[in-house]
């Protein structure tokens, strides 16, 4: 079964598909002095231009999580998801409050039928 | 290929099938005052109702990840996890601590073959 | 669809293979007296061995989360995973800070084709 990658770096590809099925690496927002609600938008907008690159859509999300710096902050993240978000297509889901590295508030991992 | 999705709510889908493999969400015990054991064997109480109404059972289960509030309480959680588990058919697990929701001591996210 | 398991024990299955897919559980080092950089190592050994005895290798990882017990070693942890990371197939990967067991520094779950 062939494996495809995409935005290959130092120590992570960006997305790996293989079978159907897109692996997309935990994706954090550039901009460390947006509020939470801000950095979870362009981390959604970043899935988004993944899930493109790949032929797929956020239609198609099988299942995600949504790791925080401050899970006393899910609120605000869950108002940038749920603008987001396809409410025809909702993905499973986990959020959990982790270490993340300084001035990020939330990063996002998906995976995704293509 | 098909997506199907069950328990779809404002923000997830309990659970996510696509290609044979059904993503379940990160799964929490209803009734916070449980202890950590009672809990855990309420999130698998919940998982097997899960996994029953997309025809399938925990000897499928591919996948899991143990999110605890306090990973001190591991024995705890695996005292209802092995009660539980069908020992012929052990999934690949990792279990770590995390933050939860107030009151939350164990979410539970499986992967398992429909 | 068949599934394969490998090295089960009390609560979890060292891999679990189904329709093409390995789902490894998180693996630590068994030497906690070991800096992060040199658990790291042997954590990925680890991983090769099981990938081996399934057939594949650390070319086909598609996905990896890196559960760290401190997320400020990161870069030692990184040291050790692009000294044994294929840099023509990198897999997709997240690296958060969590609580693990005592002594343990880093715990390794990866998914990989067979």
């Amino acid at each position: 079964m062939d494996i495809k990658r995409t935005g290959s770096g130092a120590w992570n590809s960006r997305a790996v598909v293989h079978n159907g099925v897109a692996y997309l690496s935990g994706l954090v927002a550039d901009d460390k002095s947006l509020t939470v609600k801000q950095q979870t938008a362009q981390v959604l907008e970043k899935i988004d231009a993944v899930l493109a690159q790949l032929g797929t859509d956020k239609t198609k999300i099988l299942s995600s999580v949504v790791y925080m710096a401050d899970l006393g902050e899910k609120d605000a993240m869950n108002e940038a998801w749920m603008a987001w978000m396809d409410p025809a297509h909702p993905p499973a889901r986990a959020a959990v409050g982790v270490t993340l590295t300084p001035g990020t508030a939330v990063e996002i991992m998906v995976q995704a039928a293509v």
